[in-house]
């Protein structure tokens, strides 16, 4: 994970050093994050590069795959989220004299939401709001989780964060008391998940997810899991599922999720379920989206959980604005009030962010100015998200030796390629990783950053790579035949 | 710290829950945190029976001056700022058609500034930029940094951070390996960081700031007190200065600040210099501003040093948008990269945050249309906050056993209130803190919500409060006077 500019000139700098690698937290030193690692920093040395006449790269922009980060690749924001935070920026705008210029940019339904808006944030949006977040955002909250499960919430269990990650950190925090803690993690599984494990010093207690079901969960192999683990000392405290999944684009059939449920519970296991890919679910009638807390309160369980959720995904991908929540279920009020803690000392998330999950979950409705509009956005993005994963996973499973499992959900394709003999013998004597340095061979090829399979964990032995199906459908055909045209080079390189 | 709605109920409820006090991570459970502790959500409680007609309060609001939030209690935000932060929300207002009508809404620099920082910003803000923010804002940071000290500072040593308390978090983690490490923290100080010492399991070694020296610092105890720290086992790594001093409102002189770098170096410990009121300085003849990094550099020091700042305070006041830097400075390559790996986990801080930043330190120039405005903005808020401060100051020191220093620096004032030995009996058969008690007492009877001295320290058999010095200048008299009735009465009550 280290940059390439740890020269040897820095490390004997370095030794004159008091703060150096060894004396620094060994947690943070051991953690990976291969979604931002070695390939994805080379890739920005390349596009450096090739701002520079002097660059010689086969291609004159870098793809970036690595990461589900749609605005960067031209996915156009959501014009009614874009309105409404712009006004409340300046609020001078919703008020005459101006109010009647305004009115020649900005819709009358983008106004009157600006406007009730300012009325719940107070003040300004340049306060701190209640640590968990502006109460009437969270009750907004927790009306859409009833409306889209038909079971109660409630906003005293919903905490605004930075983005899903922050919520992330501050469930796995507390409920990682000393490092013979073990959280259960789906192989593969977003990196996240490890590193925070490791940054909290807590054990991965590992689960694999069936790639020959459409990485489906086995679920009876959680309880010999979970035995094994505890017979070695590890208090098994939470599992993680991530539903859609991340990186394999799998959802979830309701009678897994009901064994989850339910092994959960008999084992007295923390559930942690990421639903941040919850809109992005491409075949509903086959397969469609439920939450776990759904069918939870349909079990009428007693599992504890926890539910994450994000505007950085879907059809919104608002990462850069840091947005994200968390729902309780079945947390003891004293516990919720140690998260209130928790979120207290680093004071609130920012509030643009806050605003921006209150239009996610509040969206116009039908009659308002911006209906139509804010739902032929919405479904023109999420049509050609669908399109591009059949394309571009059409695209896999025509190369040689790959295979690639359709996207029923989330933003990424986790193809597996077989690896001729030669190369693996080729990548031991020269001591690389077989996927990191394809995946590297490939950038250097093509421009396209991807993230190689064991940033994420696979089988051993078989060698997968992330892809994001975000770039936009016109550069696809010319991105999937320079793809191609490198794989196959590589294949006959390596040919035993 | 707990909200009195744990009640006996739900402690039954949560004995028969498996995520409990026992079992969550012990280290979160004893956190302190008093900026949002008890009062404050006792204060919010009141808030929300002010709305009920049947509520029965001797006032009609609560006035939080417990936190360092201007745009709660009525600072008007920067008008440039939020016409940027407007524009970028909305960029087809920058092209045409809708340019000719933005014209007559917005001033032509901000219209610029909102073109060149979509340009940096590259393709949107609603895109994760790099880990530790973009490229151009972090130069911006450099170049301001240089104007400031009149020495070199280079992007590659700039984070971007979702407030200054992320990045504090951030160099504290990374500095803390083991339970035995120490940080050296001053009494009083702000509990961010006693919080985030118990959180990632470090020791608070503790020096004094001497109050009648107004609130400077006794460097050469230092010595003694590390010395202390080590024969007792601590690994003192760590040395915090809050420079204006939060809560004590005091300015450091230059001859302190040499004398804490000469002793960080000699006793290779890491200084964190907090330095986020820098713009908060009252006095600048008597007690200017001088950054640690611009006294480390004239020393030409090699101590390894951290330096914080936000657009949370100054005259900016945008806390709710969670923007702040750090910059390392004598830190080597390994570890500035194991720092960015940390910012990479959680992606990015969130890009309203980073672009304010970029207005802070890159404001309108001479000759720009919005210089006046923005200059003007900035003054009236200053000179008005030094009023406030005086104002309140010398109604401090006009009360009945109360001295209170005169604020150099930050937001607050730090008043000690000596406490008969009638009071100081009371509290202790009825097993309360004397400041405490005398805190919550003055919100029940004023609505004025103030943090006991307890929440950041002070010297044993000392009693004391912080009080933020922002309410609007307009309440200022009511405000004044309603915590004279308060206080004599309490006097009289308790007089021995």
């Amino acid at each position: 994970m280290l940059s390439t500019s740890t020269s040897a000139k820095s490390s004997n700098e370095a030794a004159s050093k008091y703060l150096n690698l060894a004396s620094i937290n060994q947690r943070v030193v051991n953690m990976e994050y291969a979604v931002r690692g070695a390939i994805p920093i080379r890739a920005e040395q390349i596009q450096a590069e090739l701002k520079s006449e002097s660059a010689n790269h086969p291609f004159n922009k870098i793809v970036f795959c690595n990461i589900g980060n749609p605005q960067q690749l031209e996915q156009k924001p959501l014009t009614f989220l874009r309105q409404v935070s712009s006004l409340i920026e300046y609020p001078d705008l919703l008020k005459e004299p101006m109010l009647s210029n305004t009115k020649k940019l900005f819709p009358e339904d983008a106004i009157k939401r600006a406007q009730e808006t300012m009325e719940f944030v107070g003040s300004s949006i340049g306060a701190y709001t209640g640590s968990t977040g502006i109460n009437k955002i969270r009750e907004n909250v927790a009306k859409f989780i009833e409306k889209r499960d038909g079971f109660p919430s409630h906003a005293d269990n919903i905490q605004l964060t930075n983005g899903a990650s922050g919520a992330v950190e501050r469930v796995l925090e507390l409920l990682i008391s000393d490092n013979s803690v073990g959280i259960m993690i789906p192989i593969p599984q977003y990196p996240l998940y490890t590193a925070s494990l490791t940054r909290f010093g807590a054990r991965a207690v590992p689960y694999y997810l069936k790639e020959d079901s459409n990485w489906g969960m086995d679920v009876s192999s959680l309880t010999e899991i979970v035995n094994k683990a505890r017979s070695e000392g590890t208090n098994v405290k939470g599992l993680v599922v991530i539903n859609p999944g991340n990186p394999t684009g799998g959802v979830l059939s309701e009678q897994n999720m009901n064994e989850i449920i339910q092994f959960c519970e008999q084992e007295k296991i923390v559930l942690l379920a990421d639903e941040v890919y919850q809109a992005n679910v491409y075949y509903p009638q086959e397969k469609p989206f439920h939450s776990f807390k759904k069918i939870a309160s349909q079990l009428n369980s007693n599992v504890e959980m926890f539910s994450f959720h994000s505007i950085s995904k879907g059809m919104i991908g608002e990462c850069g604005r840091r947005g994200g929540y968390l729902e309780m279920h079945n947390i003891s009020q004293p516990v919720r009030d140690i998260m209130y803690k928790m979120a207290s000392v680093s004071l609130c998330s920012n509030v643009l962010g806050q605003v921006a999950i209150d239009i996610m979950v509040n969206p116009p409705k039908e009659g308002d100015a911006s209906y139509e509009q804010f739902n032929s956005e919405l479904s023109s993005i999420f049509d050609s998200l669908k399109a591009r994963s059949k394309k571009l996973a059409n695209a896999f499973n025509n190369q040689e030796n790959m295979s690639c499992n359709k996207a029923e959900g989330s933003m990424y394709l986790f193809p597996q390629v077989k690896f001729s003999q030669k190369y693996l013998d080729f990548c031991k004597e020269n001591n690389k990783s077989p996927d990191v340095e394809y995946s590297m061979r490939m950038l250097e090829n093509t421009g396209v950053c991807v993230v190689p399979g064991s940033g994420f964990g696979q089988v051993p032995g078989t060698y997968h790579f992330r892809c994001t199906f975000l770039p936009p459908e016109r550069d696809f055909d010319s991105f999937i035949s320079t793809f191609g045209k490198f794989h196959i080079n590589f294949m006959n390189e390596f040919r035993d």
